[in-house]
């Protein structure tokens, strides 16, 4: 699905929408959900969020609202206590909007980025043109959609801490015969930049058995997908030692397909933070940090030249730029004709960045 | 015409080539060319160069080495003696090849590049489907090619030093019915960090008075061009204060369309090089540095995203990607929602970018 949340913020800035995301929450206490727990309010009126709580489109998006806090939490667990999460609620006149996290020039994170985007509205004739092409069977020209999704890249200061990036989403369409679509995407993936195999091993540990308590089948195939997508291939290499990564989910019902995305996007703390711990005192030389710039720099040309979800808010008029390019890190390098010599830790990364294998 | 060699070094390296580059140039006197005066020995091997010495292609090989050394060495007159540019002469398996020239970490300039590429070979069905899309009115499938330009980024140390880009490249294409075709293309751009404007006049005379030369209309013409063309337009602003950009230049014969890119392209040095000369010492402060990074970031987002060069470059199978993305800095930088306070020269800078105007 091309659509899948600009990276970070929704590549879905120019279309009209039903809903007003207003500014009248009632606070009150409501067993629904307890929004002190969030990092913002919802971005759906309390009044909605309450009257359809078993609507499938509230579930996601309180699940993402939690996850975000959870996640945000966990790292300024790692951070400096000076270091807090910037929490920038944003609406669009257009409909919807968002709540983005960011976390700058602190201690441990360089950068840190969080964003939930929940949005209504009608899917634009060259977004749903886009959507067949890659073979979703969609009636109409323009179509009512929903979009919720959770999207995160963390950029550490320390070159021995990898980033990471995941992104949880969760679409509907109506067609025009009134029939509607929905399906789940996402994934998890880690870019270190030096290679610690019981690292990786242990972050793909985590996901494959979120994967395995829904279907044996799920791990090697996302895990694949991983590989396929994250592929620079100017440089004929990955962005990093992959994770999963999925699309267009929607084989089962919707309960069970949201139980996986859930147990996905649960996972996230439990493979990445145990990583941040163990190596963000590690001393590093400036030649380290000269080489995380440099694989920054990768992280970017995949960013700008390949990621679907980038391109589709770049190209999307009135899209909140801000939210898709909080993906880049805060400094980045280019050097011509940069190898690493052979036998160094910089080559055996470039190695498995070009061969990926196995880590279970 | 999408095929404008990819910013630096030519995105057209998966071609097959009927000309070989050798390396059997032999060392004697020939008034045709002095390849002493060249950064390195010109792609076509010298036997070719002296038989069609009346032909365009061979002209205009001759002319961009010639001008790919004046700017070389007139950047080196603005450097530290010990900082020389790095030349590297590549030939490429499918056929042709370039001389790229490099400078990095000078004191004057963080990275200057100046890269010329002559290719002959076949272009691909889908080159010649987008050279159609574009207005090209070319008769069949796989049409072989002769390709020649010059490019050059140079990035500059200090901020109030202007970044600049040029491109001057010729193009020859056989339909299937024998018939030839054949246009230039090309421009000089400048993107400063601080504006001074009568910096961005004296540039922008030194274009208009090569235009002028030639034709009235020009300048008017190809300074809107250039407006149009180097706009980022996720974030509705261009990358610098402009210059001038044609394509398909092709309305007058071939010498007189090739005098005119002659003066445009003689023009780099008594346009730019000045600047850097006036501004090498300035003062600045890591404020100021810091936003030659940020505008370094957007310059990465154009020629990531939009440029049309690159872009080919990058999704050619086998292009010469370390000379294509030579055109990067070294450093860049992203901030989250970064704006210059107003009444700053930062702001004013940004103003420019979204309101381009008249220098002249």
């Amino acid at each position: 699905m091309l659509i899948r949340f600009a990276g970070l913020g929704l590549g879905a800035a120019s279309f009209t929408t039903a809903l007003a995301a207003g500014s009248n929450y009632a606070n009150v206490v409501d067993p629904t959900y307890d929004a002190s727990k969030f990092m913002a309010e919802p971005l759906t009126p309390r009044s909605t969020l309450v009257k359809d709580k078993d609507d499938i489109k509230v579930k996601m998006e309180l699940f993402i609202m939690k996850i975000q806090a959870d996640f945000c939490r966990a790292l300024e667990n790692e951070e400096d206590p000076s270091s807090k999460f910037f929490v920038d609620r944003w609406t669009r006149s257009e409909g919807g909007g968002g709540v983005t996290c960011v976390l700058q020039n602190g201690k441990t994170f360089e950068k840190a980025g969080v964003n939930v985007s929940v949005v209504h509205g009608v899917l634009p004739v060259d977004a749903v043109r886009q959507m067949k092409a890659r073979g979703k069977d969609l009636i109409g020209k323009e179509l009512p959609f929903f979009a919720a999704g959770i999207s995160s890249v963390i950029h550490p200061s320390n070159p021995h801490v990898p980033t990471v990036h995941f992104n949880y989403r969760y679409f509907e369409v109506t067609q025009e015969n009134g029939e509607k679509m929905w399906w789940f995407g996402g994934g998890t993936d880690l870019t270190p930049y030096y290679l610690v195999e019981e690292d990786v091993s242990h972050f793909h540990s985590t996901l494959k058995k979120a994967c395995d308590a829904h279907d044996n089948g799920y791990y090697p195939k996302f895990k694949k997908w991983c590989d396929d997508y994250f592929l620079v291939s100017h440089r004929n290499e990955r962005r990093g030692v992959g994770g999963i990564f999925f699309d267009d989910f929607d084989k089962k019902s919707k309960e069970e397909c949201f139980e996986f995305v859930k147990s996905c996007a649960e996972s996230v703390v439990p493979s990445y933070v145990p990583l941040v711990n163990k190596h963000r005192n590690d001393p590093y030389t400036s030649a380290e940090r000269d080489w995380q710039l440099l694989r920054r720099g990768r992280y970017v040309e995949f960013n700008l030249v390949y990621d679907r979800g980038t391109k589709f808010g770049l190209y999307t008029p009135g899209a909140r730029i801000e939210s898709i390019l909080m993906s880049l890190p805060v400094y980045a390098k280019w050097e011509y004709m940069h190898s690493p010599p052979d036998g160094t830790p910089e080559a055996k990364l470039t190695e498995i960045l070009k061969n990926p294998k196995e880590w279970i």
